[in-house]
């Protein structure tokens, strides 16, 4: 079960790397529910990311994907276009969210970043989360 | 009129061809008034598609059509492309909603499935609907 | 963890509490991340409690408690009145939803229970809620 | 303008007392536009209150009142009644959300706490608050 200690360990992780990249960022992580654990904003980030932050941590546990391949799968034509109307709107199809997994490959939890380019998001989110199966 | 006995034998064939092809899935069941018969949520199967099978239920009842074929309609462009955002979110357009025929091919009730892929989805719905149909 | 098999349990020994009474109920059992794992709606039961007993699930095990004691705090004057608008809607304040507990007494999900007077979807949910901790 | 660092000296302080009174907490900080800074669960808090927690320092800042005063004038009866239907149903009308206020006496955040009785997270959200104006 992920605890608010690893969840802390996460953060700090994605955090060092947005601050390396020059690129404020919002970071969340959900636990094995998909429900929030801890969320930051990082001075200077975007308020619309808030939300977008801690949906895309969502979106990586509700469906165990990140949402980069997420988003691959969802454009139009694609088997899951539309999926984005589901769940309340709370599913972002767009990268950065990247589940967590424990040792034996399940996963217990999710990270979601916001606040810069798709590539940069999808890299701090990565960050954090290596942090973790580390 | 769609009973509960329905609904659970239906959701037993649906569970059985998910079992088979070895994708865990949420399957729902809805009546003639679009409204929620039954739904179960198969061990390690995606939190997120809870609210996506129960809504491709819902869809495929509310327009008397599978959500693969809607999908056809509603891509970028085509006659019904925007639809996935009415009814509170809840019309979903990709496969995996299948309505529910009696002898006389009335619709009275619709199935919804969603943990796998598109194709993956719709067999399992369609397993489920001809426990009814036969 | 609670599993399907162990939702289907509950729900067996709630609708036989139902069918005891004679009042047709709807049934919902949600695991410890308060996400639905299984739903029935009974014969004839009402369709607005579709739900409001997936609601009093979520509420019994986001706050750990009875809905029934809950509704106790929540009385205009008291302090937790007002907690029904907060989570989207989802909080019930009434009673109908209990926590269910492991045998070191943790709580691992709910069940909820709308369709008939207060103090009948009570026993209702009692009844399911046994099935697991017996 | 508070920053970053200020939110998490804040939670720092309530955590602290969270963990001294004994009762897990969720507590969360926004900023002068009501906007989330920064949100923490501790272990074993209700999930239920991660909402509940941000929206009420959403409240206190929206507002510039803290919840529990809010309450008071927002009973059937009173001036207020009826103001937690209003912002989305982010309106928190029980104890637990404090202004932060600068040495000017100035609103700029506010700090919002949920996870026991209104008098615990009061007093939990107190102590967060102090940290910041001392």
């Amino acid at each position: 079960m992920l605890k608010l200690a690893d969840a802390r360990r996460i953060i700090a992780a994605a955090e060092k790397k947005a601050i390396e990249i020059g690129q404020p960022m919002n970071i969340a992580v959900v636990d094995e529910g998909a429900n929030l654990l801890s969320h930051i904003r990082m001075d200077n980030a975007w308020i619309g990311s808030i939300d977008v932050s801690i949906n895309k941590a969502f979106t990586s546990r509700a469906f165990n994907i990140s949402t980069k391949e997420l988003a691959e799968n969802s454009q139009p034509g694609d088997q899951f276009y539309g999926i984005h109307a589901s769940n309340q709107d709370r599913v972002m199809i767009f990268a950065g969210g990247i589940p967590l997994k424990n040792k034996h490959g399940v996963v217990i939890g999710a990270i979601g970043v916001s606040g810069g380019a798709g590539h940069q998001d999808h890299a701090v989110a990565e960050a954090g989360a290596s942090a973790y199966t580390s």
